[in-house]
């Protein structure tokens, strides 16, 4: 074997780290650890009866099809049913030749950063924003610039700011990524004014938006503002969509909305990253969608999760002591807990995890490191009784932090 | 809209150009073209009745894990299930540890070129190659060295004049990067001796060997030589594999078998890039080899496929121009044609396609613009009646041109 292997990586791999998500999934294998760390669905939420079902009659149906390659750009008829969804929510200026299937918004992420990012290029997301993102983005060596939050989510007059100082440095960020609706981490919805307000920015400076928006159609309460992309329709918008979070993640199956001058380029990257997703995968979801079973079960799953995200608010109100606040989302699989300043959420978690009970410390979600006193919550994953436990253990373990 | 959208792609995205081979497989579409030019499975080798059992008995039995995300890793089950058909295969020295699941083997290929390639690095690579690899890492900026083949593929002698070269002028390449059995696209096997001769050099002068290995197990005749795994054992070699040629390319699976001190870095890179490959599909492929159907079908894949290359060759005997010559492989799902110097395939492709044939033009798999003269041919896609037709046709086009 070769000596020093170390010297032989690339500069993209000196940039990588393992995931600390990855690795507190790691620890929800432990049976006897309380999970909310993880963005898993709850087990419940899995229309197992239907994939049986569709598995089955997409072999009898599309035959070779089914098993063989698909195009890079993605089954047709997945694309069409996906097309149908989005011009209900008013992006009636897009064709399928604006949606390209990919494996998971994981992938998505991962080849925005590798068409978009050379190393220095700045990239602009709020403190906190999703770590997938940041950590897909930071393998291409960009300079992240984080916008504070207020509780309409990315501020517009701290992004302004920014802007106009890079601007009059003479520097373009590549793209500003927002997750619009039921932000992870902290699960705050952007309302349509600040939407407007960031797509007005991003026009006047002439800057790409990334819309993350793998949640969008769990929806508990409220009235949903219009998505981004549907605001600006000039094509400065990029979407991301996924069956992740409203069928399964198993399935690996994601997708982007874009103008066609990015996705032509966007189709040459996952050509040579995994020529195309699973055509027996794509299928199955083409069907799940054309039949009407998506929307069933869906309905199913934002039921459980409003009543999952209500016991935990209300286990919450009952346990936790004082001086500790939490949004609450009207929608999506996360919450976001503020401990008093001076915590530290890193120092808890280790006390917790003897407790048997597991987040994400926030902090790893802040690209200029802060964040702190902060931690993810996630409330989608296990049942109400074994939640009401774990927040007693999580307040218990704060408590004595305190 | 931004203007000038394009001044926005990053170096890797200008790097990037549509790939000749997907785009010769939209022709392949048209369902009036005779298509030798994309690698596909005949639509015959698909076991559809195995699939539509084990897709429902999966869920059955593995319920939520099934649907959930999988490890980054891969499903423990299908890694064993790999470890032991490897085993066999001599590579005693390995455990599941060293073997990782990834969306196929494009994606093994650029996650190789990410963790390894900067811009302007060294890789070592046939003269010809798989073009997917080539495409795969030049995204990330290497600089392509080709080394000629001889009847027995890369030439050792050229390949040491290379690598003395290079290190005089204290360059170490990244990697070598060989198809060792049934080589994609000249289908031809390396004989040990050769294998061992690029060991010994990759020991000589510590550089990593990326044994890509998609066809191993389709093979029509012959003793295999061993594995260049298997003949290294120190950890210097990275061996690909897939499930595309050998069970279906529908189901996007691969696998990387590697020094845990690469595959550390490997699942890094993997988790930005789409965090896990389908835990459905890993499950039912892990039954597929468990229960023995993956043999039995395999048996039936190499008796076609063997069938349909005899066809070919006795096509090309009856039917080809004299001075035409060809490879007969021992394996694998191609050949490889060599028309006499003068001629460009390039001009004959359009004609060809005139003539309703289709094939890839051998120049596209040189790193540095020969092979003019060379085509590759699939075999194992189309029928026997319609590859006769096929050839009558192609050898009609190269005949044109004479």
């Amino acid at each position: 074997m070769i000596s020093n292997i170390q010297n032989l990586f690339s500069d993209q791999a000196n940039r990588m780290k393992r995931s600390a998500i990855r690795e507190c999934l790691k620890l929800t294998q432990q049976p006897d650890i309380i999970s909310f760390a993880g963005g898993l669905p709850s087990k419940t939420s899995f229309p197992y009866d239907d994939i049986k079902k569709l598995a089955v009659s997409v072999i009898e149906e599309d035959g070779p099809a089914a098993l063989q390659y698909s195009t890079t750009e993605g089954d047709n008829g997945l694309r069409e049913q996906l097309l149908k969804r989005y011009q209900r929510e008013g992006l009636t200026h897009i064709t399928t030749d604006n949606i390209v299937i990919t494996t998971a918004s994981q992938q998505s992420l991962d080849l925005l950063g590798k068409i978009f990012i050379n190393p220095g290029d700045k990239i602009i997301c709020g403190l906190p924003s999703y770590l997938g993102g940041i950590s897909a983005f930071a393998v291409y060596g960009p300079e992240l610039v984080g916008i504070k939050f207020d509780e309409h989510g990315m501020r517009a007059d701290i992004l302004e700011e920014k802007l106009k100082v890079l601007s009059e440095a003479g520097e373009k960020p590549k793209f500003i990524y927002v997750i619009p609706d039921f932000q992870n981490p902290a699960g705050i919805t952007m309302p349509e004014f600040r939407r407007k307000e960031i797509i007005d920015l991003a026009h006047k400076y002439e800057v790409l938006i990334v819309e993350d928006s793998p949640y969008r159609e769990v929806r508990f309460e409220g009235q949903a503002p219009a998505m981004m992309h549907a605001l600006d329709k000039t094509g400065q918008v990029i979407t991301l969509g996924t069956f992740s979070k409203i069928f399964c993640p198993g399935f690996r199956i994601g997708w982007i909305v874009a103008d066609q001058s990015i996705l032509e380029k966007f189709v040459q990257a996952k050509q040579t990253a995994d020529l195309c997703t699973s055509s027996y995968l794509q299928k199955i979801a083409a069907k799940y969608l054309e039949t009407g079973l998506f929307e069933k079960n869906l309905t199913g799953i934002i039921q459980e999760y409003k009543q999952k995200k209500n016991h935990m608010i209300k286990n919450f109100e009952t346990y936790m002591p004082e001086g500790v606040r939490w949004t609450n989302p009207e929608g999506g699989l996360f919450l976001f807990l503020y401990l008093p300043e001076h915590l530290d959420a890193g120092k808890i978690f280790f006390n917790a995890i003897e407790k048997k009970v597991a987040f994400v410390q926030g902090d790893v979600f802040h690209c200029d490191g802060s964040g702190k006193n902060t931690l993810r919550i996630n409330f989608s994953f296990v049942d109400k009784e074994t939640n009401t436990e774990g927040v007693k253990r999580l307040a218990e373990a704060i408590k004595e932090s305190l």
